[in-house]
């Protein structure tokens, strides 16, 4: 059966949004291609027609899902104080698969195909570059420190979540007022 | 063939140690029973013996990993600026399978068995204990903030490391001054 021009580009955004999702709810390795394209109503061969292997497909989710955290967390004007509020949120911590994807792979990527590191620097680089508009510019430098601390926080608080939920609490709430007595 | 009760003690061990250091490598979820038992000069029946499946050896693993880390860094006196050097030293980053277990699986403990949480929750403990007795008594409180930084940092640094190296030394660098700059 021949689909259409509309209808391929549709599958393919589908494909990749499902991975998106799923790379950050059960991590990059914790997830196959049978199970992404069941997730999105496709076939495996669709998939394939669309990517030639699953590092394609997880730098294109991986693209996908930063610019798509950083359209959420632009799309009015956040002063810094109030985007580590929103990013430390225990909701956010509960929410692997919506999350920031730089937090849900911190420990993943280094393992992964080096396209999958390309979307996941750029993405941090555009988070890093937001975050350094807002610091006096003596201060610019610290705005890696800074998201680097963050994406820490989210994925120790989620690791000992289970165990301590207590515990998870405490370390969003250390490095939050950490990130807010820097000066 | 019967072993003796030594030899089944040293298995057990070589099969944690082993494990303990491809988990770090590969990631949790991407390094499997086959070639654990393989790589400890195994059978893979011979893991089964010890371990009822591969979340209990990975709960074992994580346990052995931290304890080790904690070891080693607290075997000799540091201060808390030494301890936060050593952390963020390049030569952390780029050793994954012998690095801290807390780092090498940042985003990967929420996703495995509560068993393996609560190694990672024991082994977060005590990290953050020992750096809570460097500070006054009335910083505390920014020891799980620190350790969850120093955490980020690694793996933030490790993610970005292939695309763009100088940007992964940056990383380390900007965790590093912003640390030493809190007061």
């Amino acid at each position: 059966m021949k689909i259409t021009k509309e209808k391929a580009a549709e599958n393919r955004q589908t494909l990749v949004e499902t991975a998106a999702r799923l790379f950050r709810e059960k991590g990059m390795d914790g997830v196959g291609v049978a199970e992404i394209s069941k997730a999105a109503g496709l076939t495996h061969g669709a998939l394939y027609a669309h990517f030639p292997s699953k590092d394609a497909l997880a730098a294109e989710a991986m693209q996908f899902s930063t610019r798509a955290a950083y359209g959420k967390v632009t799309e009015r004007p956040v002063t810094l104080p109030e985007l580590i509020a929103f990013y430390l949120a225990p909701q956010q911590r509960d929410n692997l698969a919506d999350g920031c994807p730089l937090a849900a792979a911190a420990s993943e990527v280094a393992r992964q195909d080096a396209a999958v590191g390309a979307g996941y620097t750029a993405g941090l680089r555009q988070m890093a570059d937001y975050i350094a508009q807002q610091l006096p510019p003596e201060q610019r430098g610290r705005a890696l420190g800074i998201m680097a601390a963050l994406i820490g926080a989210v994925g120790v608080s989620r690791n000992v979540y289970k165990s301590d939920p207590e515990l998870a609490n405490e370390v969003l709430e250390s490095v939050h007022s950490m990130l807010l007595s820097l000066n």
